[in-house]
């Protein structure tokens, strides 16, 4: 670790919570240069939905690199841009009948919602954007001002503007967060300029896995269109089958309109995002937004490969399967633990327990590491312990690591 | 072209530029899906200067695929990261004298940007950046504000701030800029707040090939210190050899507080990027600017294996022979074709030929890709023939692009 | 009215709905050109709370300019602004025991407003301010940011930021609203940034006669502390006997760090403003915050004179018996006419009828004018029929001009 | 003093510099409590230019007050402000063939700097305004943010954006600094966003009485027609005659799309700004921009009277006589004190001597007050001695200061 801690900044920050030197990945595991196996309920904070190392994906990419082909273009046309756009357009937007057009704005989670920002204010022609409590967009100063987290807010060293944080769903209790929106919008003197946008996650990751309800979704889609606001979902962390659909969002049946995809996309973890303008919106000039690494072939192949998992249905029940047993297990984790003072959160395979006493969802994170547990903890206070398991892990894999999360808590709360 | 016509947004540039799909890559050469061959004076954008498919790369990205290396970690501890940021201080850093800790801020451009400005307002406690005329930092808010563009700039909807653009060296003929610079500074009436920084490119590269001289660097530098100013060198285009040292700022022996590398750093197009920052400015808290994409292993392996071309001073010298080559290749084509009204601009391998004849520029590059050589334009009014061969380019390879080129001129000016 | 349609600018709107030329004024009435009588229940916007032509001030007056008095001083020493910082210390302060140091930060209500909103930042070292909704704070920059009413926001022509708007006291139906502010002020994760000060009118003037209740204002200052916020009041209109006693927080028992006073603080409708602060946070520097007419003396002549209406408690009681007369009057109306669905609003002298048929305020006050009564709505939508006569009016004046507006509302309802 | 120290914020300053007590002024002298007599040449800074008391004025505003005139209006029509606007249409307006509406924003320049901003930016649609090094607009946010004074801009607490400050005619030697301006314009690279407006002071009062060249004004007003960017001359100091023509642009033969009069249009040093529009830009809604000090009938009156002056070119031959003294008085002045290492500063009835001795300006302007002599410094270093008598100072007045001064000077030498 010495190199790390003598070379690299000081803001590295999983480096000090898994002090190891990670060497290999398959599947759910990685094994660490000692060769200790981890079981990974953390997957890349998402970015490996598709688990470590899919050999399907390894045998592209290797032949791919084999033959020569290019490996950065911009956005030039390469035969893996278009084989990718062409399965996604088949396989997941016309199947869900959704109609948009695909931008690749640059290959990480803040390029996607630096373009949606960006597209949305120049559509509308207006500048405020309306994003959630606890709500996670991105580090650059365009995502960073509809983020809430105040540490993150403080580093950018200027005030963020152009930006209204309203109350996500079940931020105060007993409260319908809606109707205070919507007063806002109403009301004339309520000292909101009317937005270009609203901006959401339907399940706040980095927030503290909180999901909004299904209905809560329609109503801010209902509101977005009687207001003429364009509903942007950000699902770079919920989407790509997180919770059990492609997009977080089809349960809901609400139809945004700019999504922006990232993490997952790759299908291996590659660097690449994509953001989806439905056409009419879809009013960018050439060149007008752009960036070195909007051509990353190689993630462009695994992308495509990783399409092939929504064919059929039978990976989005596989993943409901084992988001039924995460959840029956953190229903007993918090009845038999009572010290936690736990509070289950989160769908799909994005769930987590909300532990109530400060600083021990940190400990049991800590402690499961030691017994080979990936796994992090997430809210505005580290309070929740976070649960995202790569998608296709198996009932083994899942139990197992369940395992030693109990045997974690155990040894904490002794 | 009918699926990126289709499929894709409008704010796709270069597939219209070079309307055909590209297949595979070696060296300096590109061959689209119909077999035809290009020289390619692009590099992708600077993100190529090792050329395509370098055999030693290729084959270490094959054997950490084979093994189930990790492929994206974060920021955790890995081998391919531990051995990068080894490799990077024994080879380049420490040679040079340069003492400065290694930050992985997301792999692109503007990360490395936005994560300069972030430090340098937090380390300050100011806001006001000073960027230049003509300046080009990335497409996020923080970026853009400290880019020159115009087109660019609107494209954020929202008013860019906390910046000043002043003129970079040689804006306006037979005029000093830095006494400008220095004027605002010293009264205290000049409605120029206190800046955090200064940031600057050495040569501008999609502002048009204009290369700042050694004594203004120098200057530059000199001004920052007696007001207390850090200086950010953003060498993401310059860098990596593309002036025929590591760092394009090596000539003027200066030593920026933050330095910004991306493109070429990964060695092979692979999205990654480094932010460099003195070890007193590194007052980072952990976790403070973060991203999914910051652990990009391919690319670390492409980075590290290309550190190779710098252990010794062979390739510096081969790239300062090409760069002869091509500012000899540029000053003929300017006595010999004066319909041009041409002026060379850059040094190294990043030159160009500024063509005051509007749409010309333009006309030259289509023509030029006709006949197989990949060149761009850049400039505000796109009014350069901008030259960016990968830097392993040889004697036959650059010849064989510039003849091309003198063909395509031929031919517009008929 | 030639004259104002022909050379006057377009934004001139009470000449539109009184179409008149006043010609002269004394106690609560004024006469035009014509010679028409009017009563007013306007009071020069809350400007004339002691009534037009008060015969002591108008004698001091006389008397000053006679001897030659300086009448213009910026803040150098005068006599009348001696007389003046003597006396309300003795007469104002002394008495409640409030400890402010009094600033005169230019003559208007936007300028002590502006002076209040710098000097909490610089103390702070802040930048976000909490406003209300319904807000109405100045046309400055400064407080047009803090103002809530959409189509005053819009004629900034840039963006308004740095300040947050949250519910004022009964903003939402059945809605504890501060609840809602301590939420953001306790979540880390609410992505409002810990502000400089809170900012709050006690009874919305222009917003629409919404006055908060005392306890409401009680838990306002309790957060203030808490979270170590400034708080401002902005008692310019409601201020200077407006709601019954000289500042219009004291029934609550609060001490604002900060109060702005303008209007009827110069006594006769000369423009002066003051803003009052805690000694330990007057931290100006010497000219830090400057202007013209920071020495208006013959404002401060008379703003002396009216602090003899403040030596008993006379004036307060003559106050609350005229609110007590406006209030049942009020209520009578609204039950006698249904038809105007009308919600009485206000406290003090300081009253109103929110009538809920759009269009019908405004109707009612054209009728009222052309009877010879002065009243103007008040409202995000000019939905309130606004009560503000002069504090000194008699029985018989109060009942006349409502006489007048029972009226008026018949003949409207007809 | 004791009532000042004690009861009043730390941030006056004009108490400070010269503490004593006034109590009465007539003409260009002042007399304090203590009966000693002061000879002005300060003059309200600018806001007293036809003197003090000017009997004519007296009387009319003793009549009005006996007659039981409306003192407080807003924008009300009154007799007052109709005839205001009438004579200043007839005997200022209709004469220069200018053709304006006259908006009245409040009371103080500040207001209407800001009412000027707001109407450009709402006319052009755009935000950025270009102000020049050492102009000061005033204290609140907007006007602040194209104020050059680093001392007064830090006051506000906040980043102060949509502004951008250019170089002032001769803010460098030998530099022609509207080809930098223009270098800016034209190119689309500059990072100058197109502006909404230019706003300058002919002379800079506060900077440092720097008076802009004839040809200086006529480029800058040629640059704003061939970019369509409005001009905005603030008026508030050099109008009013100050210069020696009523608007002091007037040499220039200018026409600016809006100029701002303040502090002496008023006549007597009574709150009175009001905003000339081109008609054709006067594109404000009813009410868009407000104010409760609008209607200050007083001041129209006081106003009104002054316009006699203008009747003739009797005032305008008188006050260049005066500045031609002056001029002269200053040469010697610097030719005869070589130890004050001085400059002649500004034109007509505003000028100056710029000290470059650090400290001795103020030194000067202290032992001149000791010898009865009012008179301030200005500059971002306070190093000008500003000479700033009312315009109505005779020969023997203006000769009588001028001694006062010089024994001062020899003293401070001493």
């Amino acid at each position: 670790m010495k190199t790390f801690e003598e070379l690299e900044s000081a803001v590295r920050s999983y480096s000090r919570g898994w002090p190891t030197v990670f060497e290999k990945a398959k599947g759910y595991r990685l094994w660490d240069t000692a060769g200790k196996e981890y079981i990974d309920f953390f997957a890349g904070a998402g970015a490996l939905n598709y688990g470590h190392n899919n050999a399907d994906m390894q045998q592209k990419l290797i032949e791919y690199i084999e033959r020569d082909g290019i490996l950065h273009s911009l956005d030039m046309g390469t035969t893996p841009r278009k084989e990718f756009l062409e399965k996604f357009q088949e396989i997941i937007l016309k199947p869900r009948e959704l109609d948009y057009k695909i931008m690749f704005p640059g290959p990480t989670g803040t390029n996607t919602v630096e373009s949606a920002l960006k597209i949305a204010r120049k559509v509308t022609q207006r500048q405020t954007v309306i994003s959630f409590t606890n709500a996670f967009h991105g580090m650059t100063i365009g995502s960073l001002s509809v983020t809430g987290n105040s540490f993150k807010r403080k580093g950018a060293g200027i005030p963020l503007n152009h930006s209204v944080s309203m109350p996500f769903d079940q931020f105060m209790e007993n409260q319908e967060t809606l109707a205070y929106l919507e007063s806002y919008l109403e009301e004339s003197g309520s000292g909101l300029d009317l937005p270009a946008a609203v901006i959401l996650e339907t399940v706040q990751g980095e927030g503290g896995i909180n999901a909004a309800r299904i209905e809560w979704l329609q109503k801010v889609e209902e509101i977005c269109r009687r207001f003429d606001i364009l509903l942007i979902v950000d699902d770079v962390q919920a989407g790509c089958g997180r919770t059990g659909t492609f997009f977080s969002f089809e349960p809901a049946g609400i139809k945004p309109d700019i999504v922006c995809l990232s993490k997952s996309i790759g299908g291996a973890g590659l660097p690449m995002a994509i953001t989806l303008i439905k056409p009419e919106y879809d009013q960018w000039e050439p060149g007008e937004h752009n960036g070195t690494f909007r051509g990353n072939n190689l993630a462009f192949i695994t992308a495509t490969e990783a399409l092939n998992y929504w064919v059929t249905d039978d990976f989005s029940n596989h993943i409901h399967e084992r988001a039924a047993e995460l959840k029956a297990a953190i229903q007993s984790i918090i009845e038999n633990y009572p010290e936690l003072n736990g509070e289950a959160r989160g769908r799909g395979l994005m769930q987590g327990i909300a532990v109530n006493v400060e600083g021990l969802a940190t400990k049991i994170c800590s402690e499961a590491f030691e017994r080979g547990l990936i796994v992090e903890t997430s809210g505005p206070k580290d309070e929740v312990v976070k649960f995202l398991p790569p998608l296709m892990i198996d009932e083994e894999g899942l139990s197992k690591g369940l395992c030693i999360l109990e045997d974690s808590i155990k040894e904490v709360l002794k």
